[in-house]
């Protein structure tokens, strides 16, 4: 294979894509189904028309920018990511996975390369959440996990509903989502938004599963009392969280899986009641997002966290309520395609290692139903969700090759 | 001395004016300068002057009445408290001093009993602090802790301000506040708002001083990350934050003064950024509120707290700043005062212990310029600033008479 991919075009094409909606600090703020989504919309369309695509919209916006096959037989090989970003957002997080499968549909329709399967370039909507919760709503209702009446009726902070706001903009289409369910293999590039890769000095992440997740939520109950009372009485709220936060990590440290790996465990929202200087708190609420890719030493992270809450309340006479608020099963993404991946990168000679990803995508749900993987490429700091997110063009187009040779080594090449 | 003191009378008044204000479920909301207040203020004024009371109010609005000694040259020995509750207050913080001083003044005339020094009931300005901050400002200006100037511009969160309010409801007089300064003693019966006297089966708490305070307050600064990324890499705050917490009531726990006292430390309030439940959060904000009854207990208390957090910082690579915010120093009360008060509780057989005060009082800031001291009654668990805050007719009567027994001992029976 000898395709005409350019790195440099890649990267000028998110430049570009990146101006719409372009922030002063240098980020992006285009949030879903708005008019500079519409905008982003608009362009990645053109640019694909112009490489050949036909498009079809779905009736969640859900964008599908087709090459045909030459097989009648085989359904659309599909890649590609997301445009929307989150209100101080980055110019990367999803839209490289779109901008480099766009790149590859050009360098496919420069060189005349037919393929036997279709390919299918897709943008999700939503996958963000910023705006409408919960995010990857355009994935997760196409492969069937919410009802599109659902996802319509949702709606932002200010009462706008999905549905009407994307008739709006002009992006609700009528194809049927579960299109989208009837694809051979879907890969998703994407930035890592961690910071092993750039750590280990490595180009690619070879995707092999998404972690387990379990959320929680603790509220812990005691008694209010004056911060000038003596200590020895007291039924402090604060003070029997304190120890189970500091043990929610020690768990998760400790939570190591026969393959060596240990769990993640993240503190990130806590109140507190009545907040004042000098009244010892009568209840603390904080939540704890637990993950693993072990699914039982998941589970047992979540066991260890009950029995400390136990010990820490019946210590301490105050009452300890652990609850389970959301769970994601692990998510195995499929064998052949993460070979694939693995393939890739070995025979372009780019250094990558097998991870897992931590964090929800659309290739997440997606697995769910159909064969799909990911592939990683760096992020300077593992910094993310902030426009201060940044990568290199050379690791742009490491990961532009990976998946281009990737998919393309599954559609097949009739005429290159 | 055969005073005709009233417990039930007592009683009566504190039922009576919890009334004004009186909640639902049985508290008082009588806030500072507001129409109820007013209101309790005219009552007061009412049954003070029944009592042969003349009656003096200051520019910052806190009531003397007096009843005349027999010894031109003595200065008034004053007592009280103050009638402004918390939004959910409760019946008896602040208004069981100033009633039983009331019930005191009644039984004195009643029993037509002259004294050599004048006698003084006082009703200090907001002592709460809820509605305008901070807390005991009539008793601090008058004192000289405050400028008349500064506590008549302060506003209330709805921007209204002290002194306009003041004057709306009637109660701006024209007496000096420094009037209060003159004077030969204060005392305050209070309820105890802790739950040491109840516990220890005790009507009396003889109060021989107020712990030092230093407040601070705690900024843990770490960095981002997705609650995906692995834990090897994070700098969470909100993990350095816990162990510190943690370590903030070892450390009062272990810092025991020579007289075999502990500290007290609360931390009563708490923010997360960027308080959201699968970011692990950069910044962590705190409050810390240290108290002691020993000065160098309460510093080495700052010391330790400070260490302990260059030993976080150090070993997780985040940045704790703890500064201190507010301090209070360790304020004795007048021994001779405090002396009648034990001798009055001895005398009349009631079982009393000596206690500090480690929650602030208008006698504390008396106590800075002038003797004075201060009897504790128990509170039912310790419950204050709150609707269900309760106390037995029998405690508030003990209160009483060790109350009368010691402020009569001090301005001397002349007439009996």
């Amino acid at each position: 294979m000898n395709i005409p991919l350019s790195g440099p075009r890649l990267w000028d094409s998110l430049m570009e894509m990146a101006r719409i909606g372009g922030t002063p600090k240098g980020g992006c703020n285009r949030q879903t189904l708005t008019d500079l989504d519409s905008e982003g919309r608009h362009l990645l369309q053109r640019w694909a028309e112009a490489a050949g695509c036909t498009m079809r919209v779905d009736r969640l916006g859900n964008m599908m920018l087709t090459r045909p096959g030459r097989d009648p037989a085989r359904k659309p090989v599909a890649f590609g990511s997301h445009l929307d970003t989150q209100p101080t957002g980055g110019k990367f997080d999803g839209v490289l996975g779109v901008l480099a499968g766009l790149e590859l549909l050009r360098a496919v329709h420069e060189a005349g390369i037919e393929t036997a399967a279709p390919l299918m370039l897709v943008n999700w909507t939503n996958e963000e959440g910023a705006r409408f919760s919960p995010p990857m709503m355009g994935s997760g209702a196409a492969m069937g996990l919410f009802t599109e009446a659902e996802v319509l009726a949702k709606q932002d902070p200010e009462g706008k509903e999905f549905g009407a706001e994307l008739a709006r903009i002009g992006w609700r289409g009528d194809a049927d989502p579960a299109l989208l369910r009837d694809i051979e293999a879907y890969f998703e590039l994407h930035i890592e938004q961690g910071a092993l890769l750039e750590r280990a000095g490595l180009d690619i992440g070879v995707v092999t599963h998404a972690l387990g997740q379990t959320w929680y939520e603790v509220t812990v109950e005691g008694e209010e009392a004056h911060g000038g009372s003596p200590m020895a009485g007291r039924r402090d709220a604060m003070m029997a969280a304190a120890p189970l936060i500091a043990a929610v990590e020690e768990i998760a440290l400790a939570a190591v899986s026969a393959a060596g790996e240990p769990g993640r465990a993240t503190v990130g929202r806590l109140t507190v009641y009545p907040d004042s200087r000098n009244i010892c708190p009568s209840r603390i609420w904080f939540s704890i997002d637990t993950r693993h890719g072990d699914p039982a030493m998941l589970a047992r992270m979540g066991e260890e966290i009950r029995a400390r809450a136990a010990t820490i309340a019946a210590a301490r006479g105050v009452r300890i309520a652990v609850e389970e608020f959301w769970h994601a099963p692990l998510t195995p993404f499929d064998a052949t395609l993460v070979g694939r991946v693995r393939d890739a990168a070995k025979r372009l000679g780019i250094p990558h290692m097998d991870m897992p990803t931590g964090i929800g995508h659309d290739a997440v749900y997606v697995a769910r139903r159909v064969p799909a993987t990911m592939i990683f490429c760096p992020c300077h700091g593992g910094i993310s969700h902030n426009e201060a997110e940044s990568i290199t063009p050379e690791w742009a187009e490491a990961g532009l090759r990976v998946l281009a040779d990737a998919v393309l080594a599954t559609a097949g090449i009739v005429k290159g």
